[in-house]
């Protein structure tokens, strides 16, 4: 049995994880579970799962939790930052998955990697915000970063192993999002509802808005840089709306490998659990005769400008991808209040970039700082985009 | 510098071989060549490439051959089955290229194998006819057998070392053939000039031929089985009219990984010789987004019986899939002297093997026999069709 760890087990990841474990009886033990502060769904799943520790975001909602579990069976409690790095170095884990959402992510993946554990990674901004630092720790303490998400879980199956020097370049395929086909002044009108209705994947509202404005494939090209060790103009971007092909390898000599699926984002999870071995899960198949078709697109950077402020971000570098991120997440939430428009989700990080100074090789502390000023600078521009 | 045999040189694969080759200077060393009958090119050849020997099916090509060189940069030339498995045995070679059609390619292949060396197989007839003798010797004497034709190259390069138990089936597409929309009626009235226009691929006329019928397919199902150690029932033809992809495995898990390229045979002969290195070359690259997009449909097996005729005699085993391959070989040849009609080519296949007394476990012998027999009956029984 694989001794797993996962944090942000109440999130959309977590809970397929959670789902694909329980599908698998016998192959997983769940050692510990790490929560924001759904201090209910943590306790049905510890009272499920029993695992060895449990951790939430803040005291008040652990409080809640230990009130809600039997005290004679109640695992280790925890809060806080400490407590989700404590969990994250949980003796005998073998596989830390990393399904925390935001910059909070950073510090238990450091963590488990500083032990030298794999971390199965499912939270974008460790690799945006500080992929430099996070890579070169990985790879001091030989442990290995395992994607989660669909694109870089694709690109690590048809990678399959090979050294860099025979990849002539990633192809991350985007769905385009429900706004692929509206004009730039339809697209300042869309609202809330209609972004958060994408048209493949069911997630979380925070990336639904990020696939709508390719802000997601953005953070993902930065992602894909760390992960698999190319440059940026090694990363192409093609629409693909039918999400079929979740993301392709063109190699030295001209041969492409592409990985697809159904739209389900318990394949991915599952890989990264099971890898190298694949078990015959429950995940619905793919037949290709019932496919109605397979196409592909450029991406149209005017329209959707995000990708761009992404690809510029991550040429530059040192602190700027945390900023991006921080005040896309500003940005998007927001937009979400509706506060902002949708076109104005990237006018406001732009903006933002434009402010920021950059430390060119960040620390830690550079980077948390540099996302604080993002995220307070964004909350300050929109008053005057 | 990587030492190569090539057999089969004035052919089409073998001439796209040398195509490669020729693009690398400094990568590959030519130690021997052989052909079937068309020696003024072969002389070229030798002239251009310099190998220590050569061979050449008949002894009157051979002294036409002789006499073209000058004797004193001469090769070592021999003639017939025993100068062409001396070529595939010449000392220092690391691979060598069976690309001689026809079932004259199993004693090359053999030869080679029983002296540990690799094969890359471009001859179908070789596990068609004899797989499980070929894959034996190649087990026992720890050689690989490195596919060179499209679509096993696809696959080959889609499992890259995956173990069998992980493979849930294989999916070789198939272009169609230019008839793919023809209805019954119209097929009857098909011309040789008509199948000869295969829609994606440029290659010889029975191999064209036998694309029309999705007899190809047929046989590429049979090698399959043998190559990659699945059973009939995993693997699964699907029709994908624009070639793109080509070919796939599902595995366990419900994950797809899919092969992809331009169609140019040099592609997948290049990997076969660079393996398991790539190199970057000189063949067209794939641009997702200039395809007007991918379909899949499932093969119709009334309008074209061959396909349901390979999976019989793949399941039937013994002599059975020789005695396809044989009367296959006559009846496309009769249709190319119109003297069988298009619809007449499976109807004289499946004819020739009702009639067949199958040798269950057959040795070499056994299986040049059921050739010949089957050539022999196919001749005759087209008289009754």
């Amino acid at each position: 049995m694989k001794k797993i760890i996962v944090l942000g087990s109440t999130g959309s990841i977590g809970r397929q994880t959670l789902e694909v474990i329980r599908s698998f009886p016998g192959e997983f033990k769940l050692l510990g579970l790490g929560a924001g502060k759904n201090w209910r769904l943590l306790s049905d799943q510890i009272k499920e799962f029993r695992p060895a520790a449990a951790a939430l975001a803040e005291e008040q909602e652990l409080l809640n939790l230990q009130n809600s579990l039997d005290p004679t069976c109640c695992p280790d409690l925890a809060w806080g930052r400490q407590g989700m790095e404590d969990l994250a170095r949980l003796p005998g884990a073998e596989l830390v998955v990393v399904a925390i959402t935001g910059a909070a992510g950073i510090y238990p993946t450091l963590a488990a990697l500083n032990d030298g554990r794999d971390v199965a990674l499912a939270n974008k901004e460790t690799l945006v915000a500080a992929g430099q630092l996070v890579m070169d720790l990985a790879s001091r303490k030989n442990a290995a970063i395992l994607p989660v998400d669909s694109e870089h879980s694709a690109i690590w199956q048809c990678l399959n192993g090979a050294y860099p020097g025979v990849v002539e370049k990633i192809i991350l395929t985007a769905s385009g999002g429900p706004f692929r086909q509206l004009g730039k002044k339809q697209l300042e009108s869309v609202t809330v509802d209609m972004a958060l209705r994408h048209p493949n994947w069911v997630m979380g509202s925070k990336i639904t808005v990020d696939s709508a404005t390719l802000m997601n494939k953005g953070l993902e090209v930065i992602e894909a840089k760390w992960l698999f060790g190319v440059n940026y103009s090694q990363i192409e971007v093609v629409i693909h709306p039918q999400s079929v092909i979740h993301s392709a390898v063109e190699f030295k000599d001209g041969s492409v490998l592409a990985q697809m699926g159904v739209p389900d984002m318990r394949l991915p999870i599952q890989y990264a659990l099971t890898y190298p071995d694949r078990l015959a899960g429950s995940v619905p198949r793919l037949r290709l005769t019932d496919l109605k078709g397979l196409t592909f697109e450029e991406p149209d950077q005017t329209r959707f400008p995000a990708l761009g402020l992404a690809f510029e971000a991550g040429r530059t570098g040192g602190t700027m991808p945390a900023v991006l991120s921080a005040a896309n997440e500003i940005a998007v939430d927001l937009f979400l209040r509706e506060e902002l428009s949708f076109t104005g989700i990237p006018a406001l990080v732009g903006k933002v970039m434009e402010q920021h100074r950059i430390i060119i090789n960040p620390g830690l502390g550079d980077i948390m700082e540099a996302d604080r000023w993002a995220r307070q600078t964004a909350r300050q521009a929109v008053f005057n985009l």
